[in-house]
């Protein structure tokens, strides 16, 4: 691999420390850094190299899937650290900067490749893109290539301004957006679980799926990102990006050992082919939803608006779901349902195929088939399970569903931004969210945020530790669907007292 | 449940005692028989109420797959049981035991329904179904049920002579013709497997489908049965009933809620689409094999011409593989490759279906993503699994298989037996061979019978404990297949020595 100098603006702030510092460290341990390779973390504190070596190891310590064990190991790692103070806004600390890398490019004749890390508030990629370039950080013979992270713009307007003014600096090519789910091993599994098996790709359309349902709830509120979250929502939080992304990686068609401009292509094609929900559409479509007080495994907690922080007459949505369609040959006539929630009864981010069923309809009394499911948990659990109706030998009669289950061996698996890290390395940008998708995504979702905005959708209050508002359910219901692998609330359990059930039955 | 007399020819033998009294028990414990229900034992021998009634219990015992536990339930059970002496050629036992089972429905007022079951040789099924007819034992105002075992007939002539001469007794309704094959529990869920999942349903023709291998291996030699099994071979002993029909279970396409006339009728349109071989087709559709001497489980063995009771020039077949082709619209184009052997490797009956990879044509160099696979194992275990492709996260350019297993879960599984005989005291023939299925086989088989009469099919010989003679596995290579999962024989891990392979490896 290429020889990279890896430069790290935030290197003292919380994802460096929980994320980044640990991915590289395992890749170090799994050979999968270039042979030559440094660092150069920048703060606006004064730090010693020794000291910001020291932070890196505590931080190895704390948040590692791998244990740190061989100190010469991690000593040999922890040596590819160099730290500098630079304030985002001085354009001599660029100046020094340039100085600094050039003589450890010189002094282990590394080829100039340089690697910006922005792990920064958004409000700063502008100026530092900028700086990088006017610096001549940006200006060596080799490649360079910035990485961001989300948020890409607050809507529509404000991502093409980011975007016209990072590419002032750096192409298309040369910037990695991060979305973090797309280096989820399962979502990177995603792309080719159908193409490789011909067994899913004939099944892979409108002629046998009846639809899909992509979840991701979380059972934590809005913690202490409460500032910001109370200007974003679930909608630009969670909605435009990750699910939009898991929604694209899942419904594209890729051709045989497909390139990243293969998979950019694909899921351009289908953000285009994403019907756009005209205003009138939208209050039938995107259920609205914030959390009230309720009960997260049996213990009291506030409502959104008495968070601390959170203005007591916030409208902020903590919960969406909506309805698309994909209008092309394979997908016409499959509804998409995706919610995402805070404060939900669940921890759990999963895809659920439900596939049609031809036979049923001429035949009243077999309720005791269940519809064929292609379930994909991408967390907590990385499992893929088909459930298939199998006759039960004790009562001919009857159909019980059977599970194939299939659990990922092995707890070594790379955490996403392993995965990503090391692609942004090797230049392969497959899973980076390309400006055409964050585009399109804004594009769609600009309605919503514009009905939201004046009011158009109404707000939906659902007891934290439920499902999410009942409007949700009722999505799926007018089409005659449920959702499933939904658990029962400790609500619903209450106003079921007397009945039969049991409690971890799925629906 | 109708009230029924269970009149037992040969109550006596090895079937009885293995087979029939531990199922009888088992329906009785899961509430299955007929509440008014009794059952005449015949034989030749002597033998009073009590004593055949300890010798029933001593049969429990030593092969219920319920442990006997409760005396008061095996008390009643036992109290069922009469014996009657019957010579099956002396026309006046079938006259004495006309009066006894009148006699008896009178005191028990049952309807006079009788099930005659012949667990005898076939030799004796024409005059047995013509005395009971003769003796009026066949002429009360209930029901009639005639349950016979294969053979039926040891060629297409003699097979249609059987059956007329039944028929002269019997119609073809009464007639319930034991397939054991038919009675386990996974060959009964492959009907509805299909036609409960349309996710099965959509894969399961020639778009799909790239062959499909059937396979029915045994560790054993001919054993005990020698005189019999040296007239008879694989072709009659296995091919004829048990694998074909598994492949006619295999490949009917039913309807929703299908009564047991439409699975007769679709089992009869799959054998009249099989291809007949022409005469000079055989040679290169099937292979004749007969074990030579060689190891099992490290031990030496026999050859089968060494075997007690075999004559030492028998030309007798202990291996047939065959390769079909059924001509219609959902099958045209797939092979199915049909073996069935004795000293073979591995103990193994199962049904892989070998998916296409429409993909893998554009592309030379993906050798690292198999198939994709579906295995129903029929025994020794219970097991329908997926094989499926999956990118490994830890490198990116190779396909690890994934295995979806889905295992029957319980061990209180009812044996084959125990699901025929409750069909048949319920009148349903779904699960036993229709005369038009044993006629359109024996037709099919006639020709490869005719070959290996007139010695027109060489006999290969194979080393017990391998998979056969090579040229079945060459049937498959001219196709570019090979049979899946065959574990390496000894002769060819000595043969393999020096290079890296593990024991156990599938191929």
């Amino acid at each position: 691999m290429e020889s990279t100098t890896f430069v790290l603006f935030g290197a003292t702030g919380d994802l460096a420390k929980r994320k980044i510092y640990p991915a590289l460290y395992n890749l170090f341990v799994d050979q999968k850094l270039p042979e030559a390779f440094r660092v150069f973390g920048l703060g606006r504190r004064e730090l010693s190299d020794e000291a910001f070596q020291t932070s890196v190891e505590q931080s190895l310590r704390k948040f590692s899937r791998r244990e740190v064990k061989d100190p010469v190991l991690l000593n040999k790692f922890l040596q590819t650290f160099r730290y500098s103070v630079l304030d985002v806004s001085h354009k001599e600390d660029y100046q020094k900067l340039l100085q600094l890398v050039e003589q450890q490019e010189e002094e282990l004749r590394m080829a100039p490749n340089r690697m910006f890390y922005l792990s920064v508030g958004p409000e700063f990629f502008e100026t530092i893109a900028a700086s990088i370039q006017e610096s001549g950080l940006g200006s060596a013979s080799g490649w360079k290539r910035l990485v961001i992270e989300k948020p890409f713009g607050h809507d529509l307007q404000s991502a093409r301004e980011l975007n016209n003014n990072l590419s002032k600096s750096f192409t298309e090519d040369e910037i990695f957006r991060i979305d973090h789910y797309l280096g989820k091993p399962m979502v990177q599994k995603l792309e080719m679980l159908q193409q490789s098996n011909p067994v899913l790709q004939a099944l892979w359309d409108n002629r046998y799926i009846a639809n899909v349902q992509i979840t991701a709830n979380e059972i934590v509120g809005v913690e202490e990102r409460a500032g910001y979250y109370d200007h974003v929502g679930a909608v630009r939080d969670m909605f435009q990006n990750h699910m939009l992304q898991l929604l694209m990686m899942l419904t594209i068609h890729l051709p045989n050992n497909s390139t990243s401009e293969n998979v950019r292509f694909k899921k351009k094609l289908v953000m285009e082919a994403l019907e756009l929900l005209q205003k009138e559409d939208i209050g039938s479509h995107v259920v609205r939803g914030q959390y009230g007080a309720g009960t997260i495994q049996s213990k009291p907690v506030f409502g959104y608006t008495s968070e601390p922080n959170i203005p007591a007459d916030s409208s902020n949505d903590t919960f969406i779901a909506v309805k698309l369609q994909i209008d092309d040959y394979s997908w016409r006539g499959v509804p998409f349902y995706i919610r995402t929630g805070k404060r939900m009864k669940d921890k759990s981010t999963r895809i659920v195929i439900e596939f049609k069923e031809p036979l049923k309809q001429s035949k009243a009394n077999d309720d005791t088939k269940k519809p064929n499911l292609l379930v994909i948990e991408i967390s907590p659990n990385e499992v893929i399970s088909l459930q298939l109706n199998t006759r039960n030998p004790q009562n001919k009669g009857e159909f019980k569903p059977m599970h194939i289950d299939f659990h990922e061996s092995g707890d070594n698996v790379p955490e996403a931004y392993e995965n990503l890290i090391s692609d942004a390395l090797h230049g392969d940008s497959t899973f980076f969210a390309h400006w055409d998708e964050v585009e399109l995504s804004w594009q769609w979702v600009q309605p919503i945020l514009d009905a939201y905005e004046e009011n158009r959708v109404p707000l939906h209050l659902y007891a934290a530790g439920s499902n999410g508002p009942t409007e949700s359910d009722e999505l799926l219901a007018q089409d005659g669907y449920h959702w499933w692998f939904d658990e029962m609330t400790e609500q619903q359990i209450e106003t079921k007292e007397g009945e039969h059930y049991a409690y971890h039955t799925n629906n």
